[in-house]
């Protein structure tokens, strides 16, 4: 009698951080689960895989022990280990995803249609020049944090894994108004912090429980795409107010939309021109929401990352009427991936917020709020953000430089006295899209500031300068700036 | 001439997990901020504070000098170190807090001044007998997630602390979509999961993407009372549907609300009765939402927690029109603090959800998104809820148990085949409120029923077991039956 053939050995997933006897197991569950190995018929031996992979026996029994303990095979003594029944995957299950999800755009509601005509999901940013709002994760001390995480885990991990606060860890409340009262000036009490997922989230939050349905807010014209569809996701109307060389046009937003109820603004450092709201403005806005019992969102952007000396004081700081809720993220400050935002409240708001948080998401990932609070209390993020401040000054510096080398005229240029990117405007008669179109075609990625617009004329480039080094920055200036001139 | 007298010594806080420099850096931060060294006053000599705290000089030294780059204090050549200008806290900010969060329920909307009346929050759950929705945190393997958290954070570290992809890491996604094949029967391709921070917040993503304000959806009566104040926040109308012995009475709701848009429904163990749906049930539960085009919100709650063999297959698996979104979490599986949970979503939805989802909070806790997969990859999660089952059935037997030892009628107590907890019912004359109250005040802590009611007559009290040991389960049973014969 002729042997039985030799059974396809499966491939072995290797180099994902697995452990051997993880890997094995996936092998044999990814062959099972994509009806390579079909129910009823029996996995390759023991010892030939052993064999063909060059591990020990002992880790494929193993890992074949837990398929079995899954109830993914058995194990029938003498005949050897059989593919139990399990669902095969449904075909192509993701083949028809673009047309139905047009098709299925008549389904949706209005403003999702509306949201998602206007901002189709991109890539993941990664680091090129000029794509802007990535921070320089290289320069992030990853080692330090861990050996923070490492030391929360052994210490208190067990204490970590039940329900945190809804406003997030007093230790990371009271490490965070310490530094906002050295860093920004900001006197609160740490019951006043809460601790989100993201500016957006506390936007969302904000809107949802300060305003009725159809109310208007005023932004910033231009602002970030994201404020605009989350405000509009709340059931809030946005109302676009102009920005000049002093910020938020206060006047004009008085007379645009008188009655509005809440007003969000950067007065630090306004997304996307860069611009600082002037000393009168930032009276005039204060005296207006005291007024009219409006509320004021004041997103502190980039104020971590002023470039040129300190900001001004945060609204916040001043505001004596407790009308002013101050918003600040740890995406740039730390890292993206983190989703660690604040939120200060007035006093009176903090119950409130508690209450509805709590019913939402519950709270923010509890180890990554300690290892936070460990970060700041050993006076790492501070001392981080003096070097990114260094770092991105240089980085600008070099923009700036092979900008004014190759003949791009100073007055074009936004301020960049913070953050991470400046705007470039262009005359009228090229529009921002058509030269971020030939920027492309030449390798490089700017944004139109159009794109930010919600009515307002704005026309010109963002370029972000931060996550890349001033060599890189140079070149790529040296092939944008024809563009430019 | 009389020696100046001795500076008094400041507290060092210790056994937080910091180090000492750190601990130092923080004890002085906290004196200047709180005012218990004014600007201009000066430090204590770095030998005097080496001194008092027995601590070496240098690293006394290291942490005032971190406080000078912060520019906290000022070091004076031959006269010592100042402390400089810094604001004051202000004071005793939050002590109104409680009568001003009552006047400010004037000035938030409608919803939240219902939700914030309804449900105030209440402290941090923690495990006592018989507190529901708390798994048993002691018995996760924490020191395993430690080492697969360095092991993470080690090989792609660097790789994680960019933006990730709105819909959650690929690994995840690929992990969970092989997991739900394995334990639910449930095939899907890794690009329909999405993973976000909590069921709730999968809910309020789906109501606003997929409903207009104002629509109605249905939940069952009684329900987790979160899901009400969610959707009320998402604009949506919840239309109470009772429940009996077979699940949500279908046939009720088509009469109750026959144009909803959207039904919610926990098939395999509804909350709080921990029935589940019945197969004729089910059938016409996706018949009608075929034919009227609603959607089904499919909570898969406690299936991963089954107690007395296998669940039935989630609605998702049988549904053949697309209209059916299956929720789940990791909060009992894995533990609560990670903030962790999914949707699998019909493929034609795909590109919505994940563009609506990149502008509100972009996306979940990268780290924590890594060490899950590997723990799912390893087979750690399927062993572990392994281990939960088998733990919390014996906890669940232990308290049966001593209710009928100690005279409690059978038929008072509800289906308890899956999670962790069980419903018992009393009488109409014996309101749960009241009973809930005495019970407090014998040291026993429950809900009543009717807690969770929207317009359903229960009474009853829900009873926890799984984060308590079967002696501790016994003896407040003990104290628990004389209120429940």
């Amino acid at each position: 009698m002729p042997r039985e053939p030799r059974a396809p050995t499966l491939p072995l997933p290797r180099g994902d951080g697995l452990s051997l006897r993880a890997a094995i197991h996936r092998a044999c569950l990814d062959a099972i689960v994509a009806g390579r190995l079909p129910a009823g018929s029996r996995l390759p031996s023991a010892r030939q895989l052993a064999a063909d992979w060059r591990v020990s026996r002992n880790t494929v029994d193993d890992a074949i022990a837990a398929l079995q303990a899954d109830g993914v095979v058995v194990r029938r003594v003498g005949a050897g280990t059989f593919v139990a029944s399990v669902p095969p995957r449904r075909k192509a299950a993701m083949r028809e995803t673009t047309a139905a999800a047009r098709a299925v755009l008549h389904d949706v509601s209005r403003w999702t249609r509306r949201t998602t005509e206007r901002d189709a999901p991109g890539a993941v940013p990664r680091p090129q020049a000029f794509v802007a709002g990535l921070p320089d994760v290289d320069a992030f001390p990853l080692a330090l944090w861990r050996r923070l995480t490492a030391a929360r885990l052994r210490t208190s991990g067990r204490d970590l894994l039940g329900y945190a606060p809804p406003a997030g860890l007093p230790a990371l409340r009271s490490a965070l108004a310490r530094h906002l009262a050295l860093s920004r000036g900001l006197a609160c009490a740490p019951e006043q912090v809460m601790i989100v997922n993201s500016t957006m989230q506390a936007v969302d939050l904000a809107a949802r429980v300060l305003l009725e349905r159809g109310e208007r807010a005023w932004i910033e014209d231009p602002c970030y795409p994201n404020l605009r569809s989350t405000l509009a996701m709340a059931g809030v109307r946005a109302v676009g107010v102009p920005v000049d060389a002093a910020g938020l046009d206060v006047a004009a937003g008085c007379a645009r939309a008188p009655r509005a109820a809440l007003v969000h603004v950067s007065p630090a450092c306004q997304y996307p021109l860069g611009v600082a709201l002037a000393p009168e403005r930032r009276r005039l806005l204060l005296d207006r929401a005291a007024a009219r019992g409006a509320w004021i969102l004041e997103d502190d952007y980039q104020a971590d990352l002023a470039l040129d000396g300190r900001p001004p004081a945060p609204l916040a700081a001043v505001d004596r009427s407790g009308r002013v809720l101050h918003l600040g993220t740890f995406t740039n400050a730390v890292y993206p991936s983190l989703r660690l935002a604040w939120i200060v409240l007035p006093a009176a708001l903090v119950t409130t917020f508690e209450a509805v948080r709590a019913q939402l998401d519950h709270h923010s990932n509890a180890v990554a709020q300690a290892v936070l609070a460990d970060f700041i209390d050993g006076g790492h993020l501070a001392a981080h953000l003096r070097r990114m401040r260094a770092l991105y000054a240089a980085r600008r510096d070099a923009l700036l430089a092979a900008l004014a080398r190759h003949g791009v005229p100073a007055e074009r240029i936004g301020p960049a006295h913070a953050g991470m990117h400046v705007a470039v405007h262009l005359p009228r008669s090229r529009p921002d899209r058509a030269v971020a179109a030939r920027a492309a075609e030449a390798g490089v990625a700017v944004m139109p500031l159009s794109r930010y617009a919600v009515a307002a004329r704005v026309n010109g480039l963002l370029l972000g300068y931060a996550a890349l080094d001033e060599r890189a920055l140079t070149l790529a200036a040296v092939r944008l700036a024809p563009l430019l001139r």
